[in-house]
């Protein structure tokens, strides 16, 4: 009997359960194999008692519906940086990776699949350099990978965020007011300028392209001038002003989830009336929702394909290197050439030409 | 020839066109009558130039699946109370309501069909008692009118409410967090109240009954201790706390729209905290996204039947009268039975004997 | 510690675990009560060995958002009509009722809440007439019962007919066709008229008013005439001509299932061909698609009022009836009162007269 | 002023209006550009009198959301072949080629942009060669064509099986059915193959892969001796059994239109009762559902793409090519590389490997 052990880390991602399930159901074509789950990331591995789950077909079957994932997530820590209560009451944080990786070893692990964003690759990385037989798959729902064309829950994230433009639609022109909607996206604007041509919308600012916030008003005043006050402004978290400070650059430990929600779209507002623009303005947040829910068929398939690699990848010992799709196979690409390799949208890109193309204004 | 006169007023609301539809549908179906549509409420008639639309059978194909109103809408000001910029730049407001009948009359038009809210009904009794042929259709996402079993708007709104949960549930019991979601409800909390329900939410806060934050954190607390950190907190966004002021009690004359969204989940995370609460809690505010959209089936069926009601009113002569539904009938009452009687939740109804009945919390 | 089982009958209607979920839920805050499911309705405890499922609080955790029944239903049979295979390799049927009964007396069960049709219901009334503590729940996603205003399911399979018009109109109208969508309704039309009305029809068919099919050509023709040749035709399959027999009065034994899906639709386009009606035309049957999927928020809302009512009766002894609903209150009524009462759409009613005073034809 | 004018033909296709969007939105940032709309592909040049619409940025706005296309669609005749009866009361076709180009240029259009399938970009070819500024925009809703990595429409046909096969799931499971789902995909199973993985389907039957009833049943039965007698086998309407004739190769001439609905999944189902199979089945046909209803996000975008692509090829007068997808660019091809060059489900390939990882059966 061989085992495998899956953890999945970092914020939840709409596909992480439809890896799971592919993992769970490709092994179990092959004779002799069990796959358990870490409870929380390696979390679960570090406490005590443990906390794992049996991974079997009963146990995946229908998961790749369902948002979340079902062996907990969590962005906080890891074994490199397992956090500790000082005496004095703060918080300190010391490695037990090493002990890890023995625990992993009693526990009878052959191999591990990590799923989860930058952060657990790079732990990936450090642990497949102490010996570590690992395995990555790559979870980011910003897409702002380049080493993978795709990665899934993007889709899901692009479509819910369109789904919510096309209700502000019909609002922002009832009452002719200017909605301003903000999605995720704190270094890569792909779910802003995917949704924004999806939408339909008026003007995306997103962190590759610093906004000059007199030219987003006089974009939103043509409007009125030609009688229509109505307009979408769709935002990513991480978009700032032209010389402004980005996000990203505030604190490299930021995550997503510690930003202030609604930061970006409630200061635009506010900017934007400080230069004397009168228009009804009103923000949205997506926060949460754009995480949640059924992965769309894309990114089950998507995760699937990642899934059974990941697996096949465990047959052949292809450890220390990562999942990715370059259209229209699965490859695997070794970590030192996934991380610090991001994706940004492109400014002279096609996709940029193609909002340019149909009017978006990025506030240039 | 004779004329009919639209107009749709307050905040926008799923089912509005389907209103405007289905009376000039009707219309089309008598020899001789002529619907139009007045700009942004009544606005569009004390406007110069004039802002009407004509609604035809072309103009109105298709409309029902759509949010908003074809004719837009306002929820400021009316021919009473019409905003004039005083000569020291401050606001007042002048009564145009006598000009307004002139214009109508001048206009040729026959009868006026008002679909709005409380106060678009109160205008509305107002102009009959001034002589206007006028009939009314209640439009209250809240559902919060006595005098009518249901108003259209309100099930897409808690669908969409319910929907925002299904996705929350996913990401909070990944992440082990409590989220704390914030629905519209000023006074009435019958949309927290039917999406907790719907969403199987474990604590739902509404103005109705007001909270106690220690019985808040116990509630929550007790599911910790039971290994279920993850937790659903549905939240109105006219809830107090007990001996705290409702919000609609700060000032009448706040609407929904001058309310600050989000304010009550952010309070409520706070107070939650610092009482001593530690789970890892987020707040998410559905805000604009719950009146926009295409209408359910149910939304739609209800405008339809009452913008068929409200023409044949106008045939019957029924003028000073609102639309209404007592189940199965579509009814008519007097404005000044339907004004000033809402339709709040009873602590001791079925509906919150349900919600218990499923181990809902109410912060009593 | 005392018992209560759960069974599921007849077909499957979004809703069912939502009932399951809340008789669990509220059983849990009274001590010593368990609940259990027989699987696949009353089969489960006449199989040898018993089949039957532990409802606790944790099998029932997040059911209420999914279709289906957790254990199981069947349209075949019941204990007083078991199927047994004859010597000569027909089947015949055998009464069980009284083995059942003592079954589960053995099992220690108190009581038994039985969620189901009119025949659900009928094989209720008799094991209660033979001493059985029985509580009925009412299902029928054609909302046929007069027993109560709304059964849950109705909603859903309405939205569901709703969104397939809806997606049927854009094609229509690209291609000029007349499209006919067959959805459920045997006996009654309400799905057919309430998507009809929701969707924007041109004609609608229902079992209550027989057509013409001149008349529908007539219809379909004039539309051609005005230069709009694409039209929406929603007809139930138990929808007929004038003259015609109603697939109901075919035969009595004849249950959904059984009905070829598809068979009027395909009767109506070949007759309106026959007829000399020249327009492309083409069918779309929604069959099962209707059945399932997650619940809306109204239907799982009713499913678990109906839930929380069915436990309460148990502890108040109420048995013999069956849970209903009248706005606003969740009541019971007796077996005998609610069986063979039907809810027919009232051809003068006030539904149809919204269906024709937005031009929806009957074919009258 | 120059004039382009668009054209729309073939089966209508989720993205089309965004297509045609696009181009409007995209030359309305160059002076002098007019772009006017063929009602109904081609026929609207020839018919007398001519059926055009003028397409502005007024009558394209919001477009991107609905299905269909709002300048109609035929899949019947083109110039090269238009419908004459003759005196004997039988068609025939005739070439008005020459006048339609002649049309054309009487009515001042600078080049055309023809959005369409296979045999429109045939017809493009053709006309190209006689003289005529044109460009290609594919349209192929079952992803058949090798010039580019994807078409729009695609995902949205894919999302819509997938979310039937999740209906279908809990339906299948509470009544212990195997359920046949029949999709598009006359010659091409993408949509097949990828929404038998999305939806987690057991079996699945493509044109690619002819199948072995005896084995379709040995998969099927191997769930019933596990207990799980539920199954659902999704088939494309092209798939034909080993040795049998493909439906594609049944008549050149015959397109989806003409193929009878719902054949296969009823041959499927009688094939398997002929060989002893004797679970409960049931069948469901997609049909029109397909192609209707407002595009997801990912085809509004990748239309959107290509219809600003159109536009500027005009610019650039590369006639007599086509937009194509190479991820991440949008490319042009010339129609004789385009067309011919079908895009098959590789057996060996990694889709289909993916699926078989996850265990399901092609009935090899």
């Amino acid at each position: 009997m061989k085992r495998v052990l899956i953890a999945t880390g970092g914020g939840d991602c709409p596909g992480l359960n439809a890896v799971i399930r592919a993992v769970v159901k490709r092994a179990a074509q092959e004779e002799d194999w069990e796959i358990i789950g870490s409870i929380q990331s390696f979390d679960g591995i570090l406490r005590e008692p443990t906390e794992i789950m049996v991974l079997d077909e009963h146990s995946v079957r229908g998961i790749h519906v369902d948002g979340g994932t079902i062996i907990g997530t969590t962005n906080k820590g890891g074994p490199f940086a397992w956090p500790v209560k000082n005496a004095d009451g703060t918080w300190g944080a010391v490695d037990r990776s090493d002990e890890m990786i023995r625990k992993l070893q009693y526990m009878g692990v052959d191999a591990v699949i990590s799923i989860g964003g930058d952060g657990s690759q790079k732990i990936s990385q450090k642990l497949f350099e102490k010996g570590l037989n690992i395995i990555g798959v790559p979870k980011t729902i910003d897409n702002d990978l380049s080493a993978t064309d795709f990665t899934f829950g993007f889709q899901t994230a692009v479509q819910i965020a369109t789904e919510a433009i096309d209700k502000l639609v019909t609002t922002a022109a009832s009452h002719n007011r200017v909605l301003v909607l903000e999605v995720m996206g704190r270094n890569a604007g792909w779910i802003a300028l995917h949704a924004a041509i999806a939408g339909g919308a008026e003007v995306c600012l997103i962190p590759e392209i610093p906004y000059d916030i007199e030219k987003v008003a006089k974009k939103l005043k043509s409007r009125y001038n030609k009688g229509k006050g109505n307009a979408i402004v769709v935002v990513a978290e991480g978009a700032a002003p032209k010389g402004g400070t980005l996000l990203s650059e505030k604190s490299d430990e930021v995550g997503y989830e510690n930003l202030r929600l609604g930061g970006i779209a409630h200061q635009l507002v506010h900017d934007l009336k400080s230069i004397g623009f009168e228009a009804d303005m009103r923000e949205t947040v997506l926060g949460h929702l754009q995480r949640g829910g059924s992965p769309m068929a894309y990114d089950r398939i998507l995760a699937t394909q990642f899934g059974v690699k990941a697996f096949e990848m465990v047959l052949e010992g292809k450890y220390g290197e990562m999942v990715a799709y370059r259209h229209p196979h699965i490859i695997s690409v070794p970590f030192h050439e996934a991380i610090d390799n991001p994706n940004f949208v492109d400014p002279e890109g096609d996709m940029v030409k193609t909002a340019k193309g149909v009017g978006i204004d990025f506030g240039e």
